[in-house]
């Protein structure tokens, strides 16, 4: 921590001069170059206000703007509050100092930043307005947050940078370590995108519900929904909030359906996909394929063993299919039947020669016929059916397209 | 289009002088019979003003009061905006002169115009209230649509009317022309049935979220939600209002579960149906069946080559079970199983016969025992099951009732 | 009937003079011990006052505080709305006399009465409050329910008080009479937990529609959701209000996640459980036991004639698996499978005999090997499967933990 000390910075007149003092900040031992970093305003308990409760990036930095890093560091730095950035993560307030002194800095781009420019200049100067609205407060309301190493997350609100990176499409699905998330987040009643504190309801439910004035809970979770926090792309859709946890990812021309659909956190799809099953935490689908209405896909939570399934491109899962394995590109689940990892899947020296041709690296036993799912797991262009007169599960090449790796070959 | 004018109508003053009226306006060349018409409210886009993203309409006339059809193009064309009969569709802007002329045409009527009665007029009445009211402005809130072909819609007032027209009963699920609505329709955030524009979502984010007024987004589609636009009957329990997209159809009766269930746009039932299960679109279910917990029948986007399903009276659709054929009355379809066009079921010989005598029309071979599943389409009274100790898919006569239809016989 | 009359009952001093009063009313006839009483906010039809929609009571009192009850039957009889105690049910409005006697007897605890402490307390000092709120009239907006016999509900104020017992976890699941309930609930549009009366909709549909102020209706039944009444625990979580309803009951840890689950009024949990599948009405499901996505227990009205189903503790129901028949402990239906009372189960000599080690009154003939599901109802230690290369349904003693009942043994 450096000692706290309160000063003006001096406003840059120039890129130039903003680029000199980038520079100069980020050799100096007050920076660290963040993996994430942002500005969120927080909602903290109703009765234990110490407690976040939830945290809103209107911007999220992954992997870029370290310029804004520096500002930012150098801003709250001689706002008097102090800084650290020896451990993994770094939260902390703010201050009217911290504005004045991140507006100085960033004087350079003012006029510019507007829509898609300079977006935490933006974050700034709407912050300096906050300054003189009623019902804010900037040293409560708002932190800023600045994560340094990939590791289990300490705090609400580095947890929700790392869900923002997966939810935006800023880190790939699995890629972060949320471990301890669920220890992390609080319970709480939401309504209408407000976490509300349990021991509030109970504390007030008397008057609450006397003088008419119970919030309508929409749920009670650890996370909020997807899209109290996310614009999905124009041509991603989402048909019912309660479908999508905070957390997931949609790619952009993904469908989410209402009727029996979920996906998790880290989870969810590289591409355009029709969604109307389940996506559970970990698992993946890509690009064309469609997760009938009803089909499960397991997730390491969930029945895998730990392995997490990734469904690959123009795979189709039948309605009310059930699918416990990693599948590749082109497959087939047909409706109602269940590809689990121990399932044995009986595919003819036929089909397993033409399934051959789409997965080149695949070189089973000559006179193989009767396979365990785990033996088939990621493979390219299988139709999984239940011949419906003697009820064997059989794996044959399938009708779909399959758009063989090329890196593969 | 004809020439622009702006007169007054004169007051008529007897139902007499209101049917001579009509009468001759019909003969005129600016009346044309319309399918469908009537007066919305228009949500616009917050950043494109523009774009309609919603019409609400108070009163849907279908095939119905060419009376009033009759006064409202007279108003419209003597108050000067100007109208247009010769395409499929006429969609206008209205204003105070057109309110006054309706008015005027309406006075013989007017103390009649209450609960059920004259419904047009009491739209007019209203927006006479809403010429005196903050926050409104008649030439910008409100639009008139009439349809005179029913082929592919050329707006999104007019893709609403026919969606009404189905949603209300007042069409039937499959007649109408509604090629090109998602091209018509904009993907926008929807919170508490207001329609939002993505982009405005956009750029606005970082006010939004910094002041805590990001709005409480329900969902993000094209259509709006069935409960949204339609008052169900007494008898008709919709447990979410999720579960059941805008241009469904609920008869009278229909309960729609909350746990796996959704019924899109042009699907539905026609009679008192608990479903628990998905009706895709284009598909039909008839009064006294039964879509079990998560039961899927599979629509024309869905699985069923173009073929449209419609479930006929008393059928029971097993929990989990999947449909991808139409079936008649009194069929059963066991808990879990999965019928499509390509499944092979066994009926022995003995059961074919009891399945003959409900069907007349069905005349398989003698021999005949292995049937695909669209070679037994349609037929009443089978009960499909899977042999629990050989997995053999078999159809036998239900023990569900079967109302022959007189006709056929 | 009592004689009405309308006297001021004297401010009781001590501790002492309380259970004297209670005591000596307790013995007189205008006493009877109450199974269930409680004082509730009620939601009247907007078009029929006298229609009551909705009963919220901040207090439930389900076998408890027989004190509490002589204090408001003694208030009520000296406020001059008289009582009745004949029947099975005693519903009443109050009135600012009854709370004035209420305070005054309850006067030597009122300092105590605050948090967990004297919560009938607190609910009558909040109606003193209310006496002086505007909008609020205490003798149209708050009822009074005494219960004496669990016979048919009577009123929708008794029936909401039965429900709440239910939700809270005060009586146990399926061990209150609630036939006839519901007729005596009116089917409601829900908007942010107000019921509203479809006819309101009806006769006012052209000016809410017209000026924007149509409701958002979040759906239409005759019961409310679970969340509207109910603070689960700490560690329990809904991820979607629409997935509970009231009448449900959702032991401690128990997780309801949003995919294809439902937990119909008079079915639950009764211990932490995960469900991602439907709990029908009259289904219970154990402690530990994980109701897996999509999967359906079938209840009373859905298919298991009449038998109420109870999955016993640690049992896995494998996702869009569906189970008809009551299950013991450490159980296991396979993904997508179906048991159901009459589906046959293999069961090979060996397996039988383990699985009579877990369960000692099952002692099948010693040949026996094909089960139907309900001579194998309620029996621990199953894992049921489906041979994925003949179809056929088996069972065998599953590797789940089975925890016997001591007292069985």
């Amino acid at each position: 921590m450096t000692t706290k000390k309160n000063k003006t910075l001096k406003k840059l007149e120039s890129v130039e001069a903003f680029k000199k003092f980038v520079s100069e900040f980020q050799q100096s031992s007050s920076y660290r170059e963040p993996i994430g970093f942002g500005i969120a305003r927080v909602d903290r308990g109703q009765v234990n206000s110490e407690k976040i409760l939830q945290a809103t990036y209107p911007v999220v930095n992954w992997k870029e703007n370290f310029g804004s890093a520096a500002v930012f560091l150098a801003s709250l730095e001689a706002s008097g509050v102090g800084i650290d950035v020896s451990g993994s993560e770094f939260v902390s307030s703010i201050n009217a100092k911290f504005i004045e002194n991140a507006l100085n800095l960033f004087e350079p781009f003012m006029n510019e930043a507007d829509g898609d420019k300079h977006r935490n200049i933006q974050v700034i100067a709407m912050l300096e307005e906050v300054l003189g609205m009623e019902g804010f407060d900037v040293e409560v309301d708002y932190k800023i947050i600045f994560i340094f190493e990939d590791v289990a997350p300490k705090s609400v609100e580095s947890a929700y940078l790392k869900l923002y990176a997966l939810s935006l499409g800023k880190a790939p699905l699995r890629s972060l370590n949320l471990n301890g998330i669920f220890g992390l987040l609080t319970n709480c009643a939401w309504a209408q995108g407000t976490p509300i504190e349990l021991d509030y309801l109970r504390e007030h439910e008397i008057e609450l519900k006397l003088t008419n004035s119970y919030p309508p809970i929409d749920f009670v979770d650890k996370f909020p929904r997807f899209l109290t926090h996310v614009i999905p792309a124009d041509n991603t859709r989402v048909l019912d909030s309660s479908k999508v946890r905070f957390g997931a990812q949609l790619a952009a021309g993904t469908t989410v359906m209402p009727g029996a659909s979920y996906i998790n956190f880290n989870a969810g799809t590289t591409g355009a996909v029709m969604v109307e099953g389940r996506i559970s935490s970990s698992a993946i689908v890509e690009a064309g394929s469609d997760v009938g209405g009803g089909a499960s896909i397991l997730g390491v939570l969930s029945g895998t063993n730990g392995n997490p399934i990734t469904i690959g491109k123009n795979t189709l899962l039948g309605a009310n299919s059930v699918t416990g394995i990693p599948l590749g590109d082109g497959c087939i689940v047909d409706a109602g039947i269940s590809i689990l990892e121990g399932t044995k899947v009986f595919i003819s020296r036929d089909e397993v020669a033409k399934i051959k041709d789409v997965n080149p690296s695949f070189n089973p036993d000559e006179s193989k016929e009767l396979f365990k799912g785990l033996e088939i797991a990621g493979l390219n262009g299988i139709h999984f059916r239940q011949n419906s007169q003697n009820g064997q599960i059989t794996g044959s090449r399938s009708k779909r397209e399959v758009k063989l790796n090329v890196e593969l070959h």
